[in-house]
């Protein structure tokens, strides 16, 4: 469906288009761009909230700054909708998140306004102080940088590696601080106090009572009193707001806070700040969802709410007449209560995504045991790791590709010591509409590799349920359960639990001549795939191993000995992955065999639907079974040469 | 040699000792320690400047805190060995990160007083705000939880993540800040710049001086004015060092700065903090190498000299005869410079580390084109990434290990970006004495999953050089190469430089019955193998992949079809790493081979010489001549059977 934009908007094909507009123009063009996006992301779904949040930003920046020339960067990305928008996507911005269509993030490929590729939050700083320094180091002198960066987003460590590094280089920096006291879920933590302080001059008031409390009495300055205390207060004002301020303590010359919703002031703002070398920093506040009432007031339930009726508000809602299996999260979620309730010893962890992993439903359950560390893996494995040490189990809950960010964390802090940190990796596999940056592809690669790992992946939600119970029992050592995004296969799911044992798959069913392979939730599509060649009468045998590491060497021994026609199936990258970890064991136990492994190939998987990147990628079932049969048929005709 | 131990250090075994002696004593343990320290250092080589700065803090820390009840970690832990020798290891002490040896770090099975294994920087905040929780949780109420941390690895992102959490958790967490203006090499950044602030009071005296100038001339306070005048800079300078504090505004109440040298004045500070709930920071001034006059003055030099004379302070080097090869470091700080000269865009970037990867000759020769970011590995992978984006051809050298602390920013930043970045990672593979924290055992592994990522590793130094100069190139995209730490194998490495073909390996030797595939300087293991081989008449093939991807294909094919017996042989984690990628296309591409694969096994791998450790997993050349006799040996088993 293909939706009209405004009057104005209509005639910006690109910022060069916006800066013929004049100032008292920008207000309609938000208007207008506001609107647009509320079009087209009710009937197309998308991230929402934060881009209506910087509507106003986002017009100011490229009226002001030469873009592309200048260079924007928008931190994590899912709020670039209105730079979208004004850079030559409004009539493609229908397709965005679409396989095949436009990128939900600025991409490179996709256009020069797009400088940095993003999608994991908190790499604006130290692209743009990259981009800076090079423009330095090549005379461009005039040429700005700006990261746009959110006050989540600047709690992960790397957002403060870059400030350390920025601080002292004399370069063309100017950083936003898009605050709005939100990631997904509320923002959390001691940063978000102060802004919070800044904003509201906590600090200059609690200063200026300490001041004067040890001054004493007014009277005391005699006759020049009233314009003694003027001066005085005026002194601190100035000085302490300055002085006191955290990003001056990194060298960072400090503006704000002002208002991010008044987009002339914005552009005269900015238009200074043009003119101010070095680093500096822009304090905005902003409204998540600001301009669409119910997005203002439920900002976590908006950040990304699918379809809506955009006058009711209503999330369009299948509602299917037989139960549906649950999320593989809101298994977890309730999976852990469940658990924690008899075992004193599970705490839960989550970096900032407590929604979107449903950790949420323990943080409301236990307070005292369920911890949102913020935007922050690396800090939230080792934290984790410092709780086992004293004998609790942490579940450490992290997306798949965010689980990139704290690798180092769980190699040295604790395989290396064999600590009890459970890691729930969700999102493994492809993630879907969000595409490149978040698919969970590479974890079965590089979770293996490591000492001390027990690496497992549930087929279904009973299998994940007993992989929790399992993982939490004591001196388990790092234990990985990885799971897709959405739905599992089971609606009725709640069953009682039980221990399975390490390193031990299942047989899904006998079969001949081939054997099929499968770990985690993929698993299915073999199911599928071979339920059609059932009834076409070729049977595969099919094995879930649940573990790649340690793999069952019992069943493949028999695997090996019974077939020499083998499919390894994994949604996770091919190299290195588990079809890897099987030809290691056939390499290492002097077994041969035909090996076809599917999974995801060696390049960049863009997004779409996660059917239809399993089809892409070729490892759906019905890639499963055109597998099958051309591996009956290779042999089939080797027979009849042979004959 | 074994060392004699002062009188008084001779009585402690345990901190229980220590806590029994009068607080005038402990200034005489102290140098009784660092007499030990020096004693030890100098014969048996080790880190020892770091140690000597906490000589006073370590003493003073075991003496107010009830350990190993109270919790104490020290970031990093190679400043740890005054810790070691009073917490019952003083009588091995002298075997310190020898081959079965005690370890150069702290490590949990070591000792219940090593709460928390470490080795990379950074981590203590995080593990030590995980004990605190837990304490919380269990009730238990008194007991103390300390990070020692230095103002080198608070510029790492980790430590702010942590600090950022902490600030919010009502949990008795003690961080003490050893700020010595040192990291291996000297501190840099903003926030080192402002420690020097908060020390020399700087922003004190601005802000003093700028309300003065506001209020104007003392004398408009009439009778008063002396009064006044005190009351304000009293004010002053109580609420400014409390208000302006960076620490402060992280939700940490802010102590200090004080003598990190006086042990009786910090025992005494110490004693008090122990009744302050809440997060709390100490930040206490040392000198790095204190008491060790050559030390105090290069602290770089002496951050591990190896062996010395302690009274003249000669480090000892073999002198040899001939000339040497040199390190893989200084080929790639010489090289870097060589090819910088002609390459305009080639930059230079290390996370800290300019003495230990040798980019410090790059530092001083071109210092507005080389970059010490400090310990920030992910700002530094992505920071070059931004220069890459420009059109520039970074260079950054990360030690492997450290590099897991940037896996995320190589794949999100870097590799789907496709951009223009060298990783130079030095100490790949067994990194010898520092041990498991720092063997890079996982780089082959988790780098060579990634879309787009060239993987390399050269033999010698002359293929460091092609490597260096292919990569350097344009458009070659990411580019990793990998080499180990220390010397080479060609004293005449400076040769002319040339490309080499993306994906090619090389044949090394023709041979018979047996190929060995190898990868990287290991490959010069099988060259000696192969000479004794040689001598007994054995003759296997030799290919030196150099890329692990990709891969040299018609090399492989050629391989599989003349061979049906191999061994490949990496100093890097078997699992998933290069000989898995070989199984990977002999199964892809419908060969069968009998395969044998040499490399670091699924386990911790301890700390020892290099050599010892080749010889301990079995892929030195000693190692290699087995396998290939065992394989030989098997088939002629066969064959008499047969016959």
């Amino acid at each position: 469906m293909q939706v009209e934009a405004g009057t104005l908007l209509k005639t910006i094909n690109y910022p060069s288009d916006l800066r013929n507009l004049k100032e008292e123009q920008l207000q309609e063009v938000c208007r207008e761009l506001r609107q647009y996006i509320i079009d087209i992301v009710s009937v197309n779904g998308g991230h929402f909230a934060a881009s209506l949040g910087v509507v106003e930003l986002t017009v100011a920046l490229h009226y002001v700054f030469n873009t592309p020339y200048d260079q924007i960067l928008f931190d994590v990305g899912h709020q670039a909708y209105g730079h979208k928008i004004l850079t030559g996507r409004r009539d493609t911005f229908h397709t965005n998140r679409i396989y095949g269509g436009i990128s939900g993030f600025p991409k490179r490929s996709e256009s020069e306004y797009d400088t940095f590729g993003v999608g994991h939050s908190s790499t604006s700083i130290s692209a743009a102080l990259g981009m800076a320094v090079a423009s330095h180091y090549k005379g461009e002198k005039n040429r700005q940088h700006i990261a746009i960066i959110g006050d989540g987003a600047m709690t992960a460590g790397m957002a403060f590696e870059a400030l350390n590094h920025a601080g002292v280089e004399n370069s063309n920096l100017l950083v936003i601080l898009n605050d709005n006291c939100m990631s997904i879920d509320p923002n959390v933590g001691a940063l978000k106090e102060y802004l919070t302080d800044i904003t509201t001059s906590q600090s200059y008031n609690q200063f200026k009572s300490d001041v004067w409390k040890i001054l004493g009495p007014i009277s005391k300055f005699g006759p020049n009193a009233r314009e003694i205390v003027k001066k005085i207060e005026k002194s601190i004002k100035g000085s302490i707001l300055k002085q006191s301020n955290f990003f001056e303590a990194l060298k960072f010359r400090y503006f704000g806070p002002i208002d991010g919703h008044n987009v002339e002031h914005m552009a005269k703002v900015l238009e200074d700040l043009k003119h101010i070398p070095g680093p500096k920093l822009l304090h905005c506040l902003t409204v998540k969802g600001k301009g669409y009432a119910l997005a203002e007031q439920d900002q976590t339930k908006w950040h990304a709410p699918g379809l809506f009726d955009k006058i009711t508000g209503e999330i369009k809602k299948s509602t299917p007449t037989t139960p549906q299996p649950p999320k593989f999260q809101d298994v977890f979620g309730h999976t852990i209560v469940e658990l924690a309730e008899k075992n004193p010893k599970i705490m839960g962890i989550t970096p900032a995504m407590p929604s979107g992993c449903s950790l949420n439903i323990m943080m409301k359950a236990m307070p005292d045991r369920a911890f949102d560390v913020g935007i922050a893996e690396q800090h939230a494995v080792t934290f984790s790791a410092g709780l086992a040490t004293q004998g609790l189990v942490p579940f450490c809950n992290i997306y798949s590709s965010f689980m990139q960010r704290a690798y180092d964390q769980v190699i040295h802090d604790v395989a290396l010591q064999k600590l009890n940190v459970v890691f729930c990796l969700d999102r493994a596999g492809v993630a879907g509409a969000d595409g490149p940056t978040h698919h969970g592809a590479y974890d079965l690669a590089f979770m293996r590799c490591i000492p001390n790992m027990i690496v497992s992946a549930p087929m279904n939600e009973e299998e994940l349920r007993n992989l929790m119970f399992t993982a939490q029992q004591d001196n388990m050592g790092p234990f990985v359960i990885r799971y897709p995004r959405g739905n599992g296969v089971m609606p009725d799911w709640k069953r009682p639990m039980q221990a399975i044992e390490i390193g031990k798959g299942r047989k899904i069913c006998d079969g001949e001549e081939i054997a099929i392979l499968t770990i985690g939730a993929i698993g299915n599509q073999a199911v599928k795939a071979c339920a059609e060649l059932s009834a076409e009468g070729v049977n595969p045998a099919h094995y879930d191993l649940r573990f790649v590491k340690p793999l069952d060497e019992e069943l493949l021994h028999e695997v090996f000995k019974k077939y020499k026609k083998i499919i390894t199936v994994e949604d996770g990258c091919l190299m290195g992955g588990m079809g890897s970890a099987v030809l290691e064991f056939m390499t290492d136990n002097g077994y041969s065999a035909q090996i076809k492994r599917l999974g995801m190939p060696d390049k960049i998987v863009e997004h779409g639907e996660q059917t239809e990147l399993y089809a892409e990628c070729n490892y759906d079932w019905n890639a499963i079974i055109k597998t099958v049969k051309t591996m009956i048929e290779a042999s089939s005709t080797k027979k009849m040469i042979a004959i």
